[in-house]
């Protein structure tokens, strides 16, 4: 039986893949009087006094919905709220299984920028944390930073700085690899929806300095007059020497490609034109920009793609558990771009100088000392924030 | 300890009232890869190319979302969404428990009528129904009508529903404890909420002809100028010889007493100006509009309240979770009239007229039958409402 036959058997077996599940019993009079009326009355009457009560009494303090609009869905596209569910789902149990956090998946039967800010923002209050999901770009950017200056908990687009995150902990891992340095790499990477963009702007913020994106037309440069807001404003900060061509024009002396973008749509001949020691993340899914045997044999030396069955897996599971974790634990009201950069450092500083290598450069998912290293810097930086 | 320090101490060692848990495995990257990428992505589409399939992969073929403003909360008034969160949890926890249906709280931070029946409508598609609850009377009537006629899943005001449903069912067993026919009875309902005109309408559907409706304000009648839309509505099928008055002018002469309004405000000579066998439902909790024991005292044959420390509790637990138990495991897109007869029917059926008396009217809330019977009843009516 292949795998999507018995994705299939399975999600019908389960008829849905998570339970509400109650903590408090209600199995006598007492019980109800106390879970229900009239008891339930005085926690209200609390919260009403001081909302900031709500987290010492109700499921807000440890509960994130996983909110999608069904947009752009891994590899799936534009399918709608409720083809959207099963991913949703799913990413609600990750984020219980792999981080303790309680998640609710919401789908929404909207694709209107203000209609998701509104929709959003109203039901925000029964929640710790708002998840954004497979919301496709440009919209995201608007809607997540509309939703960040209007609520105190924090909204984290997990395609974009999940992703983020996860690649520059592997890239702070194959750079100790390869001895290159952040300030004199070359990195190209291909994809301007929101897991490039927000690529590109956490590895800047990180300290490297030259960054060229390119979209599917090639190097997104400032002299072109029809990009999206969010290209334009990315070329204040990428492609400073305003490179025009084509992706293999880009790849030429880079020392770093990182891929979000479509199968096999890099050659060896493209991997040879790069620096010595390339770094490549191919993390097209399930077939990458480049299969990292070809682009070993081209000359790469760290290799990294989306799946689990090659070495130097990017799996956003090592990062959004434990941030909001970190976030939930530590009553974050944003998840900071300090706290991405130290969660990518505390993933990259799992793995030992001794059992690091080209291949081994990522945790495993698996690993049950992520989800706390990554909660564990997200509120170290809660606390500097505060100071 | 009194019960309002334990409820406190309790809601904050729980820390919310309910968990998520996931039914679907991911102790492997086997598991991962079926319940999360690449494997989700089968069921995503197939629901994709046949929505009704949402049905058979997810957790919308037995969630449920409850969903307040917090404009109306049991005896506390409108404390706002996030002070309504604790009830909201112990709704959830009653919907599980009692009804074997995955519950979701949902609180809105908004109580404008166009904003909520935007925002319920946007986050439908995840859950496959909708129970609205503790919203202020009259915009409950409009929000729920809106929502019924946009939404293919039902949309269940329980302060309004349950109520009446369980009310009838407790009238149509006090009927035969006093033999009474409903066509002859005078009814009188106090209080022109929510709750008041829901049982009022249902009571006339079940075939009662003579209704009452009274507010604060005395007897509503057609000739007032200053009624609310819905008050005015109320008039064309209640206090049909136009009557005007107070309350106690109202009780008069009647049979049926239904008080939803405020404690203690009956007296034994209202209750001694009603005829004979008297059936008196004080339902304002935790103080009833008039005490059991003095009701008696005053010739009322049979009394039930909201308190569970008193026979005859007149509880909505006993109705919602075997509603929407029978509703969603049938598919209906509606809760009709039809299944909230049937449903009282059904609750009343549970006691056998060997048991019945005065002060047994009424399955306990904790009867493990009362959910199968319920569900059943609300099931049958899909059906004929198919043929």
């Amino acid at each position: 039986m292949d795998l999507n036959e018995k994705a299939l058997i399975l999600h019908k077996e389960w008829g849905g893949k998570l339970n509400t599940v109650p903590k408090a019993p209600v199995n006598t009079r007492e019980d109800l009087s106390i879970a229900y009326t009239p008891g339930v009355a005085e926690p209200c009457r609390v919260i009403a006094k001081n909302p900031e009560e709500a987290y010492t009494y109700t499921m807000k303090a440890n509960t994130v919905a996983v909110i999608s609009d069904g947009s752009a869905v891994l590899g799936l596209g534009n399918i709608g709220a409720l083809a959207a569910m099963p991913v949703m789902e799913g990413k609600c149990v990750l984020f219980k299984e792999f981080g303790d956090v309680n998640a609710v998946p919401i789908v929404l039967d909207t694709q209107d920028t203000d209609e998701i800010v509104r929709t959003v923002a109203a039901i925000a209050p029964a929640f710790g944390g708002i998840n954004l999901e497979d919301i496709s770009a440009p919209r995201c950017f608007e809607i997540e930073e509309r939703l960040k200056s209007m609520l105190k908990i924090p909204v984290f687009h997990d395609d974009q700085h999940g992703t983020a995150i996860v690649v520059l902990a592997g890239i702070i891992n194959a750079l100790k690899v390869t001895g290159k340095e952040k300030e004199n790499c070359r990195i190209v990477v291909n994809g301007a929806g929101s897991a490039g963009i927000a690529i590109t702007k956490l590895l800047l913020k990180y300290g490297f300095k030259h960054a060229i994106l390119c979209d599917s037309k090639g190097i997104v440069r400032k002299d072109n007059p029809n990009l999206n807001w969010i290209k334009k404003q990315m070329c204040e900060v990428t492609n400073l020497e305003n490179k025009h061509g084509t992706l293999a024009d880009a790849m030429a002396g880079a020392d770093i490609f990182i891929g979000v973008s479509a199968p096999g749509i890099v050659s060896q001949d493209m991997v040879r034109s790069m620096n010595k020691d390339a770094i490549i993340f191919a993390m097209s899914n399930p077939t990458p920009e480049i299969m990292p045997d070809l682009a070993k044999e081209a000359g790469a030396r760290v290799v990294g793609t989306g799946r689990s069955d090659f070495p130097n897996q990017v799996n956003n599971v090592i990062a959004f558990p434990g941030i909001f974790k970190g976030a939930l634990e530590g009553r974050a009201e944003q998840i900071t771009e300090e706290m991405k950069l130290a969660a990518a450092q505390a993933i990259a500083g799992l793995i030992s100088n001794k059992d690091l290598s080209e291949d081994y450069i990522m945790p495993e998912a698996f690993d049950p000392r992520v989800k706390d290293a990554v909660a564990a810097a997200v509120k170290v930086n809660i606390r500097k924030q505060q100071l």
